[in-house]
């Protein structure tokens, strides 16, 4: 907690965060002397520029001056069609345009599905590690974490099982979960079908919300898809929230969220109170693109790419990492969790070591647990590095952690 | 205080707004066959299409595959320097690019500044009425309101000491004030230097922080140019929050704030936990804009447009409106405020007479307050409104009103 003199002026919240240290990861992690497995970019070279630009000035030409207009603060009905119509086939759903708000990102989603649900205190549970950007985005409503730790085939549902009990009579009664089923931000580990639908029986059990944020669901490389939590939900009990940051283009900043249109009515509302609405020429622009272009063709080209760097880099986790050291195995995603013996503290390990030595940047463990502080795993990113650079890079980190043993 | 079942689910915040009567506004808005005096829409025909058209696309070509890329959470640092040296230039400011975060149109950067200093019943002072959009953005922090009422020349500052005087010893101190300096939404009435210039000193003496949000202070009809309030603030007291929504396009969603950079550090971080970051080719194609057109040209042919609006409701409302009902005189900004006897329901009128006998809507006072039902107020926008509109809808207006005296 801090207690300095001008941070008395600020937000109760505020003392809960510090961004300094994500400022300086991202940026090592932008710079070119760098191998940067840390951030969760999507590799550049595949974002479809020509299809994007037509999309763009098609757009303009359709709708003319109105397109610089303000839209509906849900996004334009045309889009929002299209996306819940591509969510019901994806995912077996039943849903209408009345059951989805786009967001800035899957982010947006996060954020106002916390300022829905979440008073000081409220018990959120949540995977253990997970996504820091979600962390931040729960530590602002300054809520009870339940930290649920990870198997592999995703959390624990006994651990989670016997939290909700204990929560029930408390004031930290947990409220909503958050989870990231498939690929999972930072271990890549999938949910198994049976406890997806444990999960969405236990909801209704316990009167608690899940957040099913899904942004890598596509990117799947090997094997086939799990149904989704919300496939098991018969109480209005799930938001699934996605995004085509990973699939198409981050700097679009186009996310939605699914669910009942109880809830999403109430979300659009808390949208139009923080930023009115999205840009409506983004928001057209992929109208147009989903229309005219073929965006599973698309991910079916990001597929091949991400596959072949992933391989590369399990292979050379595989020949290169000393044997006390473990690491997931995903069928998808962007991320590989590994993980040293207990006491070791990767992020000093990183910024004392690794990085002079060797130019390498990831993302350490201690950030991305809300309440533990456990140091000794790390997030690997594989996406936006080149395969010669997955192989020279794991193979010089596998060296300095074989030293330091 | 709804207490149904349902919404026991939500947070505290939830149950002190309900968005559902502005949805239903809107909708008659946008409504073809009504005259609407409601929403805060620009004029769609002055959006220079080709101008941004271009912009876009030669942004793509510029940056190629880059753009579709994440960016930085503050803006791309080009774009901060234009528009700090824009800021600087108008203003009379010595800021530099740290001093400014690029947000989601101005509503995002308010919506930010609450979260830095906002805890549940903290003291914020705002101008009586006010911005409906800032109010919603406030009540999800659930502080403290103070209305302090307007007069000609801006808020009542005796009374406004008074208020912080009294809450010093309190724990709902005042440690915000939010004010609309320039042709304020809704009443169009621009606030004196003496009191800018006593704003600064109050702050720093009783240690509060100023929203000087000023989204219309470029469209100035008549008369000089009142000094920022920041411009007095020499403690760093002022967050001057400002936005292309109505000079330029509210679809891009891009607004910005300037002010100390240890105050824009703390707010950047609490955009990329809320969206990460507004969207890079927006942001890009905005940077186009400024450094190949004229936007100042652009503002001077609105200023021209909207200037002939504003004559034009100003002679209708003084030839047809009954003598029991006065209205400001604004010199700029796209609102007029028309205010009845104290009795008077103006949402009722608007509902039961208005609307439906002339297919006239406008924004009822008491939205426009958060916490006294001032009931006999109206909002009258003239920037989305033909000539013709303005002279055919006040005239009607004014005959119902007289007939319902």
């Amino acid at each position: 907690m801090n207690t300095s003199p001008i941070n008395n002026q600020f937000a109760n919240r505020i003392a809960n965060s510090d961004p300094s240290g994500l400022a300086d990861l991202f940026m090592a992690s932008s710079d070119p002397k760098n191998i940067s497995f840390a951030g969760g970019y999507p590799d550049t070279s595949l974002f479809p520029e020509t299809d994007l630009a037509t999309s763009f000035s098609q757009a303009i030409a359709n709708q003319h001056q109105a397109i610089f207009q303000y839209t509906d603060a849900k996004g334009p009905l045309k889009l929002r069609e299209q996306l819940i119509t591509r969510h019901n086939f994806n995912n077996n759903g039943q849903f209408d345009p009345a059951n989805i708000l786009v967001t800035q990102g899957g982010q947006q989603a996060i954020d106002l599905i916390s300022r829905l649900f979440l008073n000081t205190q409220t018990g959120l549970a949540l995977e253990a590690p997970t996504y820091m950007g979600a962390i931040a985005a729960f530590q602002a409503y300054e809520p009870t974490f339940y930290e649920i730790p990870m198997e592999e085939d995703g959390l624990n549902l006994t651990i989670f099982e016997n939290e909700l009990k204990k929560s029930q009579a408390t004031s930290q009664k947990i409220k909503l979960l958050y989870t990231i089923p498939d690929f999972q931000n930072p271990t890549g580990i999938t949910m198994s079908t049976p406890k997806r639908q444990r999960l969405a029986q236990l909801a209704k059990e316990y009167n608690f919300y899940i957040i099913e944020d899904s942004p890598y669901r596509e990117l799947r490389y090997h094997g086939e898809p799990q149904p989704t939590i919300q496939s098991f939900d018969t109480d209005d009990r799930v938001l699934f929230v996605s995004s085509f940051s990973k699939i198409l283009s981050p700097g679009l900043r186009i996310g939605y969220v699914v669910g009942s249109s109880k809830l999403i009515t109430q979300l659009a509302g808390l949208k139009a109170a923080v930023d009115v609405q999205s840009p409506t020429l983004t928001l057209e622009a992929l109208s147009y693109y989903l229309e005219h272009f073929n965006l599973d063709a698309h991910i079916n080209q990001l597929k091949v790419r991400y596959q072949a760097k992933l391989a590369a880099m399990l292979t050379a986790l595989t020949i290169h990492m000393p044997s006390n050291l473990k690491f997931t195995k995903p069928s998808g995603g962007f991320f590989i969790w590994l993980e040293h013996q207990d006491a070791f503290d990767m992020n000093d390990f990183m910024q004392q070591i690794c990085l002079p030595q060797a130019h390498i940047v990831f993302v350490p463990s201690n950030g991305q647990y809300p309440v533990s502080n456990v140091t000794n795993g790390a997030r690997l990113n594989f996406s936006n590095v080149s395969i010669l650079q997955i192989q020279l890079g794991i193979e010089k980190l596998a060296h300095l952690l074989t030293t330091e043993n």
